[in-house]
């Protein structure tokens, strides 16, 4: 690998960036990191990604990808030594694929919607969906330490943002997302997933993420002031 | 493979079902049809895809697999034979599974939206948006006869229905979405694939497609009529 270029373009806080830094890390790959400012992004982050304009993008030697669960799947095709992030078997593949998908389209969404409506009843119906698609994911882990089993997989570096902003957007908002009684599941695998080494080494420092998406709240909501009036 | 059990859930006109069926005759494997009345929806599909309630679902054997670029993927992984669906080469799968994503999340909604849209600064408005969304494909295909390059992949398999649907949504709002001088790529695209003999033989017809979506057309707009007045 001495001749191998990789680079990683990441923010300190995208959570979709950190699958990768996590990813490269537990496969053990080096590579040089470029820190983007989305407010005034660069020519190079730009060039290499003109669809979406958006971090995270992986540079290997000449070839560019971006979308985070593309370059998940990437990284695991190209160096494939252990740990593999996806399973073998093309069922299990499949689970893997469909969990983290639902991850992205489904629970996030949700958790999102929720965190950015204002008291009332707008927010508690978004609560309700949040809390909705959350089961599911309770369900899926019930017995299990990690979604991938005992090891970290696709699916657990892909809802592993849960693990970090769940208790941010709860301090934020006083909801409440994922509690110890009612989803026993989640909260061991918050837990257990939190203790992995490249991803406690990784976190972004807490104080800043709560600023952070606290003014994106206080954003989005005082707009919404403005057009309700 | 005598006693594999494949089963399909689908309906008549769905196009993400569309794409398994192409799939599965593309390898050349045996499947029962389950046609589902989504009005109306079997246990059995409820059962089999309790999160999404949602076609396709393919069922093999005991296993049950959901969402469509799931389904493709786990197809061109548990019947390796020719031909693959999928390139071989880590970066071409990368590439493929970032354009068959693109499709599903930014053509087709940008497409639908512009089609729910009556007349006005709206459909104007969406109408640009999924013009510039089809300049990237136009973009991609450009010198190649397929997107899969000479024969058709994952790429040409997931934005399918573009070939069906698109002249389809053209008749019924009279919004040109792709022309032959000003997207040539894509409109040769459109008459290859449509050529492509398992692709030809299992278009729904196009008079049922039109009835449907004029349909379902005129009944979004009569509730945006209600919500406005």
């Amino acid at each position: 690998m001495g001749e191998e270029v990789v680079k990683l373009f990441r923010t300190w806080s995208s959570p979709y960036a950190l699958r990768i830094v996590w990813a490269l890390k537990l496969k053990g790959i080096e590579y040089e990191t470029i820190y983007e400012d989305l407010s005034n992004k660069s020519e190079a982050l730009l060039e290499c990604n003109p669809i979406h304009k958006k971090v995270p993008v992986l540079l290997h030697n000449a070839k560019t990808i971006a979308e985070s669960l593309v370059i998940l799947e990437y990284i695991d095709e190209t160096w494939t030594h252990s740990p593999n992030l996806l399973p073998q078997d093309p069922y299990q593949r499949a689970t893997a694929r469909f969990w983290a998908k639902f991850g992205d389209t489904e629970v996030l969404p949700s958790i999102w919607d929720a965190f950015t409506k204002g008291p009332g009843k707008g927010q508690e119906e978004a609560h309700s969906r949040a809390l909705e698609k959350l089961m599911w994911l309770e369900e899926e882990i019930k017995g299990k330490k990690l979604f991938g089993g005992e090891e970290i997989g696709v699916v657990d570096i892909t809802l592993g943002w849960l693990a970090n902003l769940v208790s941010v957007f709860e301090e934020i908002t006083g909801l409440k997302l994922i509690e110890q009684d009612k989803s026993p599941g989640l909260w061991g695998w918050m837990e257990a997933f939190a203790e992995i080494p490249v991803v406690k080494e990784n976190w972004p420092p807490r104080d800043k993420l709560v600023a952070k998406f606290h003014a994106i709240r206080q954003t989005i909501l005082s707009k919404e002031a403005q057009t309700d009036q």
